[in-house]
Order: structure tokens, then C-alpha cells, then sequence
């Protein structure tokens, strides 16, 4: 096995799009699943993603696209999977190719639902890919910036340090620098929690409850995040490191969150539904919520932001009310 | 000793001024040494601070005010010095009075200077205060907002856990929480550490350097001030709490943060000499840099960040040059 030899981008969002344009600074062509033939066809004439981060202009003479699945997956060496995690599922069931001889990367921010389980979790079980092939991008990083050309920085995990190693140089660049992991899973769940964390910095946000406040509602999730991680995912980590506490802070205060904007607008008075249906894309977040509600129901760490959100956002309580219960426990 | 027993602020700035009407929310009545008599006379002429949280009305006949530092001193159980780190020695200069057996509480963000010892180093070895009867007062808290009444949040430290309660109490109340600490030099030294690391934010907005770079500074700004307090001042604690996380995310996120505008009018290309001329008050992270850079030659821990705004501040070095040095220290 070639790692990271021939790379496929499997997804047509913004952060695939950006991931595109990274891998591209290094290898000399890369191959690429989209869902809509449509899409692709857009994006060949005109040289650019036509629908997410349509700034950045691509070589397309140096991408194979496909809609096949299958095709891209036989002839890639490493999978990086990055579509939205409701939707990885219905993408994989079209898999009839073997991929348990191939290094998958998820930059998916989710976890699978029904299964309530890691992506990597779901490619081992259900995939038999072994742990030393599999791996996960982390943050703190918001494609748009990427697009920017700002300089930003990605963590790259694996159990099996070498092979982190060997991503990371193909992703590289002197605008992008990357820090190597082996907490694979601390990194997969601190990338959900912080969508919920962000969706609870925002409601606050539209409350106006004031920089005070949002600075102790942060360093408290940081908190709730290590306490998590410690029972369910147990290893030396420092929760401070970028790509748990940096990546916290990018989704919680910036600008470009959508889980931020998804929770300003609960903040200020919108009802969930009316929340749900003015955003373009339904914030990671707003499942994320669910997901690890229901995986903490294994763990029973003590979890009381995720329960306000929770409680927002599946429970119809009232925001004010689900705030106030979270006052009090805050250190 | 009477534990709070009769509280003196001593200081008329902004702090100060939010400091008072908490205490005066618990408390029957204060002292209040200021240093100007003209601005004591407009006070009581208006209930209002003239200068500083002027919407703030005060009932003076709950406040006894004094230019006079001894008459304060004498008639107080508690002292809470609250003047800016630059003038504190000034102050303190004209005291005759023992206070050897008060209860001295700094809410004073900032280093001693020219001696460069913290706040309670100095008081306990000049003025013979033993450290059980020191304490002091930490945020995460803007002035501002505790003027608006927005929920905050307020850390006490004092050895002596007893005490802090007691301090924590008197300043409690529907709008204003407290948590209680023993690390009274980490909060100390933290306080200063943040508005060093505000400055650089600051910096690195005027540059527009980004959310993504944003959230790199202050997560490792975060694991400097770590290593730092480790080495100067080890003990037992959570870096992630508040009065140390949060406190660092409200000065370096806040738009009230003066070390934040400081910096970014320098990211933004203003002269060191010309932001500070901008400025109505000189941001105290100005101070604290120097402080803190000469302290650290005693210890001498890594602290990239602290290095890269000494040498702009000081050495004269360009953002662009200095925060150069800083991206590869990056985790």
C-alpha cells in the first residue's frame, strides 16, 4: 500500500473543495467523486467549483471526476471522505469495491447517525478497515479561509504516526501548515462537540448575553469536552492544543460558523423549524446534538451545555430557561 | 480581623467604579479613596463617577470619599486596590498607616514595575501584609458590562479558601457569580499574561490575519501561559477554567479589550508611539510586556508569543517580521 499515493476527494462541499486545492499545491492530479454529473460537467467548462467556494480556480485537465463511486475508489490509494456525515451513509451503500486494502481519511465533522458512531468506528466495523488505515483531518480551519490563502493550520491524525506524517507533507503548503496526532478518536468527537458548543455560543450571542459570559460558556465547553474525552476516548491529551481548543474557538467566534449563525438566530427569537428552514444548509451541529446526547447516554459524563442544546433544540424548551439551568454549574 | 468587614476601594477608574456597585449591592456602605478632590466633589454632586461608568448611579450617602489614602486605610478592614499597575507605588508611597493587619485584596491587573514583582509579592514584602491576609480578584469581567448588568462571572483566590468565601459573598448577587481559588500568584500572573496576549491578537486582526490564525494565537497562547506559570508558579490547576482561559478569550475576543485596539491599531500600521498617542489610556499590556519579558529572563521559559510583542513593542521589529517568527512554533 502507497501512502498516500493516489488521492480521491469523495464529496463536492466547500471543504472538500478546499482540500482539493491543497492536495493539488503537492500532487500532480487527483482524482474526485461528486454526486451530480451536472456538477461535474459545471465544473469542467468553467474551471471552478460552480456551487461551493467558486473563487478558487482549478487545472481540471489535472482531475479525474467521476460520478461512479466505484470507479474513484478502485483507483485511488487513499479515500478522503468530506461530504456532510447525514448524507455519508447513502454514499457508501454504493460501494461494491473492497475498500480494506485503501488508507481512508474522514474530514467529515460528524457522526454517523442511527449507528451513532464514529466515522472511523463505522469504516472498521462495517468496512473492516484497519485502524492503522485510517485517519482524520481536524481543524482549526474554515475552508473559506483556505480559499483566502490566509494562513491556517490542520491537524492530521492516525494511530500510526508515519503515515500521519505522510499526509500531512501532501497537504502542506506556506499557507497551510499541519501538526500531527495519534488521537484519532479525541479528534473525530472534539470536532462534533464544538458544533454544538458553537450553536450554544451563538444563541447566547443573540440574546445578547455579552463577551463575559461567552468567554466563561467557552472555557466551560472546553471543560465539558475533556471531561468527555476522558471517559470515552481515554489517552494523553492536551485539551488546550489547537486542535481541540483552536478548532473550539474558530466555530464558537467566528463570522463564518454556521452553527454560530444557526444558534444567533434561536438566540434572537426564531423558532427551531423557522431556524432550520432560513439557513441553506442545516448546520452539522443541529445533528451533532442528537448524536452525542444519545452516545452520552452510554457514558453518563456530566454534560450540562450539551443538555441545554439539547433541550433548545429537541426539547422546545424555551432558550432563556435552558440557559438559566447552566449558570450555576459553571467554574 | 474582621473578614470582609469594612471594605475600601481604592482607586476611581472603571474597574473600580464596577467594583463599588457590587460590593454596595451586600454591603450598607464603602470608603472610596480617590485621588482627585474635584472629581470626588462631582461625584457627590451627581451620583454618577464623572469619568469612568458614568451611567452607573451610585446612592453617596452609602459612600464615605477621601483624597486622603491613611484616613481610608485606617477607618477599612479590606482594602481592594484597584488603580492602574503604573500609578500603584505612587499610591502607595503616601501611606503612613500600617496595614500590616488589614485584609488587602488586588484587583489590579498588572506587575510592580521597576521591581517587577507581582502585586501581592510586593505588598506582602514592603508593607509586611502576611500572605493569609492576601487576596485577590480575577475575571473573566469587563467593567463595562457589569455596568450593563449582563451576567458575570468573577474569580476570588486568596490561601486562605475561608477568606476568599467571605470576600466571594460580598460581592455575589443575581448578576454577578463568584468562584473561589487558592492560586493567587497564577491569577496574577495570568491577568498580566492576557493582556500581552490581547495586544498580539489585536495584531494579528489589524493585519487581518484571519479566524483560523486567531484561533492558533490564542490556543498556544493559552499552552504559553501554561508553561510559564508551571515553572514560575507550580501548583495544582485546570488551565482551561476560567479565570485563565476565560479571562484570556474576553480580553483577546472583546471589542471593550484597549489591549486589543492597541494592537490591531499597530497590526494596522500605526507606529508604536502613535497608537499609544491614540489612546486615551495606555493599554496596560504595554506595561505588562516589558514586565513580563524580564521576569521571564529569571526563568527562562518558551514563550514565542511574549518574545514577538516585546520586539514590536520595544525593539522596534515589524508585525510582519515578528509574527513570522512565531508560525512554525505553532501546535
Amino acid at each position: 500500500m502507497t501512502i498516500p499515493g493516489k488521492i480521491a476527494i469523495m464529496g463536492g462541499g466547500s471543504w472538500a473543495t478546499a482540500l482539493a486545492k491543497l492536495v493539488l499545491n503537492n500532487a500532480d492530479n487527483i482524482l474526485w467523486y461528486m454526486r451530480r454529473d451536472d456538477r461535474i460537467a459545471d465544473f469542467k467548462q468553467t474551471g471552478h467549483n460552480p456551487v461551493y467556494l467558486s473563487d478558487i480556480a482549478f487545472d481540471t485537465s489535472r482531475i479525474h471526476f467521476s460520478s461512479d463511486i466505484n470507479e474513484i475508489a478502485q483507483a485511488a490509494d487513499t479515500l478522503v471522505l468530506v461530504t456532510p456525515s447525514p448524507y455519508m451513509k447513502e454514499h457508501l451503500k454504493k460501494l461494491t469495491t473492497d475498500i480494506s486494502g485503501k488508507f481512508v481519511v474522514t474530514a467529515i465533522k460528524g457522526i454517523v447517525p442511527d449507528e451513532n458512531m464514529l466515522v472511523t468506528e463505522y469504516l472498521h466495523e462495517f468496512y473492516h478497515v484497519p485502524e492503522s488505515q485510517l485517519a482524520v483531518i481536524g481543524g482549526p480551519c474554515h475552508a473559506e479561509e483556505v480559499a483566502l490563502e490566509r494562513l491556517s493550520y490542520l491537524t492530521v491524525g492516525c494511530t500510526e504516526v508515519e503515515r500521519a506524517h505522510a499526509l500531512a507533507n501532501t497537504l502542506n503548503s506556506a499557507k497551510l501548515k499541519t501538526i500531527v496526532s495519534t488521537d484519532v478518536r479525541g479528534i473525530e468527537y472534539s470536532a462534533v462537540l464544538k458544533n454544538v458548543y458553537a450553536i450554544a455560543a451563538g444563541i447566547c450571542h443573540g440574546m445578547k448575553s455579552g463577551d463575559n459570559f461567552q468567554a466563561m460558556l467557552v472555557s466551560n465547553a472546553l471543560n465539558e469536552m475533556d471531561r468527555f474525552l476522558r471517559v470515552a476516548s481515554p489517552c494523553e491529551r492536551n485539551i488546550s492544543d489547537s486542535v481541540y481548543l483552536g478548532d473550539l474557538l474558530v466555530t464558537a467566534y467566528s463570522r463564518f460558523s454556521r452553527n454560530h449563525n444557526f444558534g444567533s438566530m434561536i438566540g434572537r427569537g426564531y423558532s427551531v423549524n423557522a431556524a432550520k428552514m432560513e439557513m441553506e444548509m442545516i448546520a452539522e451541529g443541529y445533528f451533532g446534538t442528537k448524536c452525542m446526547y444519545e452516545i452520552n447516554e452510554r457514558y453518563h459524563v456530566n454534560m450540562p451545555i450539551l443538555q441545554c442544546v439539547y433541550d433548545i433544540l429537541y426539547k422546545k424548551v424555551l432558550p432563556r430557561h435552558a440557559i438559566k439551568q447552566i449558570y450555576d454549574t459553571f467554574l
